[in-house]
């Protein structure tokens, strides 16, 4: 078996067992039930994960991954494609809007070149970047295929490779940089929800009624064109993917065979979990989704995986920045469920039956 | 002038000019134009309440005030009215949901008792809290006035004492604690907002149908009795409030008068807020409002404030649970607003015009 193959032998669903040991718990904490609503579902979902009522939370990790898409020559970004390099040597140089809030968060920020079509070696050199680059930027995917089977799988086991080598994390969030990925992602998104294109597409950085049209042409036609099986999620990464994309499923991947919670960003990192969910759909039960982009495909992205996101603050930056936005909400949970007390414990009076 | 007078002298509106210094800088951030949304929104806020694009945030203090309430007598909790006396013990004893949940904001908690019927003298002799009993609850609004008008006076100075004493707090949050006390709360709405009690009010705690239909009619009799004027604030705190309210009010007041952004919790600390906004219309302008609650009322008042929440977590706990998780969202703010890079800083080409 290969490092993909034995990554999704080892994904299982939550624990039942450990979810109802934290329920029992929550349920006698001092407060009127469920008082802290969500944050004791996502404690819940910490002990199921985890296996564990005392879910560790400390060691957190951004992973950004990086890559270009040859899409982008149609112009359905706001941006030129160089965009993506500058930017990842501001991640590198940390005063990119994914570092600030890392701080935030008290995460680390890995960063990763899955791609990208400038040569970023001497960030590697300098051990500012991981280098995993699968090439210089994707195929035009409304001309072909975006990327080989071959590569495909190769960009997801890189990701799995990343969470290997941070094997220390207790949580994992995912982000992404690529000029043009929510062209990409609403693809990977109207595939995988089946829904209709133009009810997905946003405009991303900023683009105008115009190029929203021809975004959401580019998408049909790089779907008529490559014709991806939707119950085959290597075929709809390769057809229409990138490579940050699947980096970030290999995140998700990882983390879910590992019993690590994972906090999804944005629109771009959503399909990647997608992506993941159409491998493995028990990694599902290990993605946390930190926030609802202003792209409108968000929504129907999240109901397909199963949640509801934690923060709606109007972001889409992506990078990881809501990943780091949410992670304390994921340090409060864990502090619910392990540093409140109990009726008993504290003498206070229970509700009237 | 009386404390209150004094006060209420020294509240401006934010400053338009640092709000417009700040935006400057927004605006020439390495991120598509406004794409942290409302984390940007809030560095504005930040920059206009505080005179400075580089506001201070880190010194946090949540202040919760107790206080128990005459109506309990109506049977309109699900909770015995000792529950209030034993949770600020709780909150001495460093267990409850709020002192868990400020440890993830890196807040101080300071509890305040305003009136609570059992006394806690002892707490406040060994300083776990601080004494500004204006009396052991307060009267059944149902019947009569909750307080006197010198009653409320006196509670809405001692929360602007406790902002005094906490003088070299950057930002504020304020918590509560009252069994009882979203039956005042939605009173305070009611009369502030012009709405129909039975569209503001909730089940609080948890009561049933029965006990929801019967704690509107309580409201009703409440306002019916009282005849408070909506026209002045203080009427409305004396005569359908409580003494935690005013204290709550006097926060936000005080925190406006000093030019400090105070993060609004939930229901009850809404009504506060709203008397405050009610005595000094310019309060509002310093209220961030951190969350919006289960109760159905809490949209409308956070309308009549001029304020979207920023998280939406279906909390219902109260004792300044939902500040302490937004406060990481006012730092994320500062951050962005201080600590990035613009487009010309960091080299990074700007989007096609």
């Amino acid at each position: 078996m290969n490092l993909l193959q034995t990554t999704l032998s080892q994904i299982t669903p939550q624990d039942a067992a450990w979810r109802a040991k934290a329920k029992q718990r929550l349920d006698s904490l001092i407060m009127p039930h469920w008082a802290l609503g969500r944050l004791m579902d996502l404690a819940m979902d910490l002990a199921g994960i985890t296996r564990s009522v005392q879910p560790a939370v400390a060691r957190r990790t951004i992973v950004t991954m990086a890559g270009d898409h040859g899409v982008a020559e149609e112009g359905v970004s706001k941006y030129p494609q160089e965009v993506t390099a500058q930017m990842v040597r501001g991640f590198a140089g940390g005063s990119a809007g994914i570092n600030v809030l890392a701080r935030v968060a008290d995460a680390e920020v890995v960063v990763v070149d899955m791609g990208v079509k400038a040569s970023l070696d001497d960030l590697a050199r300098q051990g500012k970047i991981f280098s995993m680059r699968i090439g210089p930027g994707t195929q035009n995917m409304a001309r072909g295929p975006a990327m080989t089977r071959d590569q495909a799988i190769r960009a997801i086991e890189s990701g799995i490779e990343i969470v290997r080598a941070s094997a220390r994390t207790d949580v994992f969030g995912t982000g992404d940089m690529g000029i043009a990925n929510t062209t990409p992602s609403t693809a990977i998104a109207a595939l995988l929800t089946g829904l209709p294109v133009s009810s997905l597409c946003g405009r991303g950085t900023g683009i105008d009624d115009e190029q929203l049209r021809k975004k959401v042409d580019v998408i049909e036609r790089a779907i008529a064109v490559n014709q991806p099986d939707p119950a085959d999620g290597l075929d709809v990464l390769a057809k229409v993917g990138g490579f940050e994309i699947g980096g970030i499923a290999g995140v998700v991947l990882a983390a879910a065979a590992r019993r690590k919670p994972v906090l999804v960003d944005g629109f771009i990192s959503t399909a990647a979990a997608l992506i993941a969910q159409a491998l493995a759909p028990a990694s599902a039960d290990y993605a946390i989704a930190a926030h609802r982009s202003v792209e409108p495909g968000h929504r129907a992205m999240h109901e397909r995986l199963g949640k509801e996101p934690l923060l709606d603050l109007h972001l889409r930056l992506g990078e990881g920045t809501g990943a780091a936005l949410a992670m304390p909400l994921v340090e409060a949970a864990q502090r619910v469920l392990t540093e409140m007390a109990t009726f008993d414990e504290a003498h206070v009076s229970k509700a009237h039956e």
